[in-house]
């Protein structure tokens, strides 16, 4: 099992218990939960075997089903070129310069944009477990312009985001990035991230899909160094 | 071969004769033409074979290469989540009450609210040839608002638009959809029109991408019925 | 007969044949025709004789009557006024560096702007026979700033934009123009076109004015130089 | 001499007064006056002479040339059609049901949306001195949203917005105006006024049109009745 | 007593004689008046005798009671809280750069961009007061970015306007002010007049907060020099 | 010591820790931290002795001193009018249906529109404590019209961000609220709320003004029941 996967099931054990928690403490006040998504959910047996593989894999490596999948199950054919695709972009392309911090950065800054709860919710907690940084998520989520991030990472967000805005591109777009040791094979890596992500928030206004409650504390407690006491 | 091939085909001979006497035209002002992409095309014979008959397929039914395959074979493994991802929501689905013209008309109406050259181009070809309309692509193009279309047509624009801006949703939104003999699975359709190009308009502003000239008249010209002495 | 007229009629000869192929093929879907202007359009008799006369110089030249005129001839004054601003604006000043298809260029994406079909139509159709460029007014109808254009092109559109937002206007705004062997009155010249259909844009909404249906084709199909054999 | 003129010269005679003593009062801190307009204004001698009286009468009328005369007198033309066009839209039709106060407050609202200083100051004076109210075109100019206005001079004025923002017009537009005793023609003079302001802005932002000092002023102080001793 | 209570004491005895003469003359047309605030109002003797006295000594230096401290006194003690935030951000800073007429331009300048009436009204007569120009205010109400204003109060409301607008801040922003002779200190400065009024224009429009008709005149009139003729 | 103050010391006691261990896990990137303002922060010892108290106090409550203390103590009387503007708003008015629960729910949604960092870290850090609901802020700071509340809350919110946006309202706002069993009064304690946090998100732009870390966790842990052996 990969070291995230390990990071990501402490980080769930922790949620998990404070879901639980949350629940016995709010449950005077509590309304009728709102659906996962505004349209029907097959049942996981219904659903083609590959996809199932794929839904049982995230389930193992996150301790839960992201309610993305649970989704995108409705419509089996969209949804095996969504995990392709999303495998394509989102996957460490040889020689690429962007690290997955990096591009779960331009999900949290474009999602914000589009004010997209899912993708803000879940890529936050991606951004947290990726960048080992627990609050740069929620800077960015709130004014990527006024987080601390370094001028590479302002370079690749000022690109992404004009992407976003469907902006004119110019040479000197490029050029930016290329100040930071980026090429324009990464530019295109920020873009095909970008256009993913416009795709991905609108199908979650469609559905208005609803995060999961695991999502929102995931990677806000740094797992603990393995020599560590705490 | 399919009628619509045929029609593309006969619609080409008049694009292509045009093109080239346009260019003996304007052969006086001609200026270094743009690329069409800001990325490099790879050699038909570097591409993965499966995406190339997909290209010659293209190829084959429009008589000519639509430079969005060539400018997303930069990079095989996107494109062919894309071209799959592109027939799961394009294709018809049983017992869908959407047409292949209502899709091109959102896809015209998404591709003007981002000014996306390319995919208006490209778009408002397939528009014509599918509504068989050689004007309402154009309307659209313009302002959807103001375009001469008919009750349904101006409930499933409403809808896309509010996706495509990603307006949050209610139940009023898809009731208006209702009101036409369409149901939720029809609105989930214009829901993954509208993500898909919300996704391939950034692709076009990433990449700079040039539409071919050929799309500029297809459609145009209708083709004769056959007894037609025109 | 001038030149102009004389392609013009070519192009329509064309396009009424379309037209007519069109309606025939199209028969089975048709729905009523929307009207040519909100307001009643008095019959030709009623309109005094200077604007009767300007009407059929118009229909001479074009081979039909652009709905502009039927629809402005409901208030004859105002119609007189706009016909001599529209020449005192649009007629070749001698000295001035802007040529029609500038002009017609700057009126596209002026309407672009505004989102106003009935000039987007048709100027975008005058641009093409202006410019006898084919495609460059369907390029910034859907964008200018991603259009083919040279330097001196973008200097015209980035200042006529300027004043069509009413952008306060700095020394700035003018030197990229003289940059581009632009003096101070061809400013002027682009300044008033651009005021003077940001009126008709207005005029088209308030009407909401229908473009004639030769407008769409006219002088997409270059038009024969005398020896050619095509 | 009509009672508007005595009207205005009243006014002017106070606000040149103040002009003379503002001038004497602010000297210590005067910069060098901005010009009337970007652009050359030709001398009186040079301007042909029907659109020298138009000068001379509006300058015998108000007491001093508003700037306008002077800016748009660099091209004769031009300003002959503008002269006209704004005579057949501002002048009293038979039949209508619009006053010129009216007309007035659509050209303020109309150009505060567009800020554009020469036309809010100089028809806020002209909306005083018609409406005899000194204090609904400051509030027009600041919000007309929240303006002492009636119902009937709200429903003027949402539909000439609608109009200046190039909204796309619906009969309930329409119907709006007929529950306050208007009608289609006066629809038309609404959008008519505005159209042409439409343009007046944008040319108040080509040259930098400067407004007269005794504008700023005009109408402020209700000329007393006759029989007053004030 | 002040010679600012004076110069306001000779505006106001203008101003009231005028609206007198104002009601009189419009006696024909008025409406029912509209209130001062939504809110209720309390009777100046249930209000707590810290507050009276402050609004008999704004009452004694302008010569009316201005609406904002009739509406704010529904709620004492947010009242004693503002009045004491605006004497803390609107006093001369010992050291301070800006000038009350900086700060008034300031404060037009950012309501106008919120639209509030009551704002725009009141300080455009304070800044006219102030800064003993007469018209500067109507500019800046009208279009700061057009008025007759010097590099360094461009500055200022260069400055201002990106607080207003919420915008990150840059060095480069501070470094525009330093340029004018004016420091960090006076940044604070500039920021918390608009973060004040920010808060104003929202109290304003949350209580349709009626300005007293006496503002509209204040400082139009310059006050004759003592020697003066006039 | 009051209930909230011991939950909040149990919550800080988790951050503290968890800041810790996160500052030695990401040792190896870190970067100079940014200031907690950009303009100068004075010793404690240098603050007159009542704020010293305010800061005193609220350092006791949470754990730590709020960045906003030591930002604002640069401007002694500005903070001092802060706090009791902050104070006659934000505490409970005898009478008052507005939770303190709902008013930082209103924070957050205004802090959001206007994408401030610091307010939207701080006050959804408050949200969670005082709503117990440890998910609803980051629903809200994503975008409140998607987020899971009840028709009250979204009541509040619409009234919010109505004057947020200095619309101009209406009876229909005001009835809106009377339709959740809220008063005039209360809608006063919105618009007010909604006012001083207007003022509030441009003092944070204005200093760049950097959220305490220990804000980012603070009541995302609930408290457990007294008997509770988690």
């Amino acid at each position: 099992m990969s070291q995230m996967s390990l990071l990501m099931r402490h980080q769930l054990k922790n949620s998990h218990s404070l879901i639980r928690l949350n629940r016995c403490l709010s449950s005077g006040q509590s309304k009728p939960e709102r659906p996962i998504s505004r349209f029907p959910i097959p049942d996981i047996s219904e659903i083609p075997s590959d996809l199932r593989e794929v839904i049982e894999e995230a389930q193992e490596k996150a301790g839960f089903t992201p309610n993305v999948f649970k989704t995108l199950s409705y419509r089996p054919n969209e949804m095996r070129a969504f995990v392709n695709y999303h495998n394509a972009v989102m996957e460490n392309r040889e020689g690429g310069n962007l690290t997955k911090a990096d591009k779960e950065m331009i999900i949290v800054a474009v999602s914000a944009f589009n004010k997209c709860t899912y993708c803000i919710i879940a890529h936050s907690a991606l951004c947290r477990i990726y960048s080992k940084n627990t609050i740069l998520a929620d800077q960015i989520a709130a004014n990527w312009e006024t987080a601390d991030i370094d001028d590479r990472q302002r370079a690749i967000l000022t690109f992404a985001m004009a992407v976003a805005k469907c902006q004119p591109l110019s040479d000197q777009h490029f050029e930016e990035l290329y100040k930071h040791s980026l090429n324009q094979a990464d530019a295109w890596d920020i873009g095909s991230v970008v256009a993913l992500f416009s795709l991905s928030n609108r199908m979650a206004f469609l559905t208005s899909m609803r995060p999961n409650e695991e999502l929102y504390m995931l990677g806000r407690i740094p797992r603990p160094p393995k020599d560590s006491k705490l």
